[in-house]
């Protein structure tokens, strides 16, 4: 995959301390922007990407030659209307598409495998906020994300209380649940069962362990979906045939789509890729920082919160959001909270929902307008 | 592992036509009997197990060393009191605990593997029914199960109505969902992945696909727990460490946890019975054999129903049994429902939930002095 003519790097020259107590320095921050900086520098709007999202928010993905991830929400008129605002977005670290991961290589021109270090939500914000020094920006208008999103979307307004105005975090959580860790960790044992993963160092080894990763995909994709929109859009509905065939086959149209499911995501993504960020979000715990005081973690910010969960989101139900808001709350910070009605599970924040866009859409513009 | 000593089996002359159209004669049906057969032959409970289960339903399991896997509801003077009732239970086709299955021989002495037909929840019952004539018994006094077992329980009483007195199906469905089908998918996918699964040939190439099935076996416990379960369980909690370890072996108790479980399940359960057994639970749809008039599966029988749910249990949850519920009262069929509190979720049936073995000693022994 010749990949490097469509990805804009930015070299972090300066020192990141990460938490596992290593330090890390002139790296990779691969990113990309949507619309324009005004002059008053006051327009910017960082977004977060979720597990599996790059920097490619909207529009053509060049390396994918698909849609952004966030084609529904960000583009010109949209929610996140790239006519007014400018939209930035990078590549987590520990990911594949760009920014220091470990498919990059060592000082020692080794690839890193898993000596990578292991890294957290906390090193990924730390990251990203090089990003207002090179484009001069001392106050964002607004950070948003869902899911993993929004987990870093939390962690940068509680390291850098007063770099935004207002904040979005999206059908997300302050820390990782036993059954998150536990769909993700299902995950990397799929992956790390697989043969061809050499304990990370397949790419040496010339083999790839595709079968594993598409494996961790399809558990995942289960989880992005609720019961109710599966059954409504699959039921037991079967796979260009009468009748059932009796063999292993794909018979219905669930089998199948899990199967394409996990075998594109094999073209785009990086199994140690995804045991690094998978791990990230796992270990993220933001009360835990703050002695279980969730409420500490936002104690020093000013910004107008906005918090958005769905009905038939069941990896980070609405509870969880809640909780943040119950947080935010109890030190009388600005917070708005709508829950979504949908029966299209945790994935509806990045699907075609009316109600969501236009509840991010008018929360931005209002709070742009009071600007 | 030597178990022929242990297991009981009683070989099926009667040729029996599989719903894939080939017909077997001539198989093993392994089981196992708890309690005594009255001299009116009327205290005979019929036991349908899960998709992992067996015959050994209580007691120390021979195989396993471990207590049998109903061992909470089953025993003297249990819910299902062995001193009153005599239980029979036996292994399914396509198992792997001594039934005829995939790991048996074609009559070419070569192992099956995914050469065995495949099979149906109604091929299974139709198998098991020959367990009646074996001991000369004329009607069962009850027929119940929890899971595939609640499966079981359904299709037996449709294709034998007036051969038992009550039925219980427990924490069950009448049709496998798109969910259901993607888990089981899922699982499949995790075990065909294994390069050492070998097409279903791992015997005769001496390999083991131990790793996928562990994964598959992962994959299906976290859908057997609650949310709120593993959470108040599990939650965060570390693995015999002070802190996060920044590496990626099992830092928090539900990793292990998983882990042990997918592990201990490999020595006792073979890969492609789990393949064939999860695709005859996706085939199950009783309302599609009877052009989807679900009431009509049970319009000729005259048993007492007594549908049991659990409210935490995501897999089949209490709208899926209530959906039995309905289609026997819409026929006039004298049915009994009961939704269990619990926060153990599907797993529920299996564990120490007194409300619920309460209610179902309940309804066995009044049932039982009406006869």
């Amino acid at each position: 995959m010749n990949t490097e003519k469509n990805i804009k790097t930015l070299i972090i020259k300066k020192p990141l301390k990460l938490d596992c107590g290593k330090t890390i320095k002139d790296f990779p921050i691969a990113y990309e922007t949507y619309g324009s900086l005004n002059s008053k520098k006051d327009n910017a709007i960082l977004v977060f990407h979720a597990l599996t999202g790059d920097q490619f928010v909207t529009g053509i993905n060049p390396i994918t030659n698909k849609e952004g991830w966030w084609s529904y929400a960000v583009g010109p008129d949209k929610a996140i209307d790239t006519n007014k605002y400018f939209v930035i977005c990078s590549n987590v670290i520990g990911g594949c598409m760009g920014s220091y991961g470990p498919s990059h290589k060592d000082p020692d021109q080794k690839i890193f495998g898993t000596n990578f270090p292991v890294i957290t939500i906390n090193d990924m914000v730390n990251a990203q906020y090089n990003l207002l020094d090179h484009f001069g920006i001392d106050k964002l208008f607004s950070i948003t994300g869902g899911s993993m999103g929004g987990m870093q979307v939390l962690q940068f307004i509680s390291n850098f209380p007063d770099k935004s105005k207002t904040v979005i975090p999206i059908a997300t959580t302050s820390s990782h649940s036993a059954q998150n860790i536990a769909f993700n960790e299902l995950g990397r044992q799929a992956i790390t069962a697989d043969s061809n993963w050499k304990d990370g160092n397949y790419t040496s080894n010339e083999t790839n362990p595709g079968k594993g990763l598409a494996v961790a995909r399809m558990a995942a994709h289960i989880t992005y979906l609720s019961k109710k929109g599966l059954q409504e859009k699959f039921g037991r509905k079967l796979q260009e045939r009468e009748d059932l065939k009796f063999g292993f086959d794909a018979d219905f149209q669930i089998e199948s789509y899990l199967r394409y499911q996990g075998s594109v995501f094999v073209d785009r993504f990086d199994a140690n890729s995804y045991l690094y960020i998978t791990r990230a979000m796992d270990y993220f715990d933001l009360a835990k920082q703050f002695k279980g005081n969730l409420s500490e973690a936002f104690i020093n910010t000013n910004a107008k919160f906005f918090i958005i969960s769905f009905t038939s989101d069941w990896l980070y139900p609405t509870q969880e959001n809640k909780d943040i808001v119950i947080a935010l709350n109890s030190i009388g910070a600005d917070v708005g909270f709508v829950e979504i009605k949908s029966d299209k599970g945790h994935d509806s924040f990045l699907l075609d929902v009316p109600d969501f866009l236009n509840a991010l859409k008018n929360f931005l513009d209002k709070s742009y307008e009071e600007n």
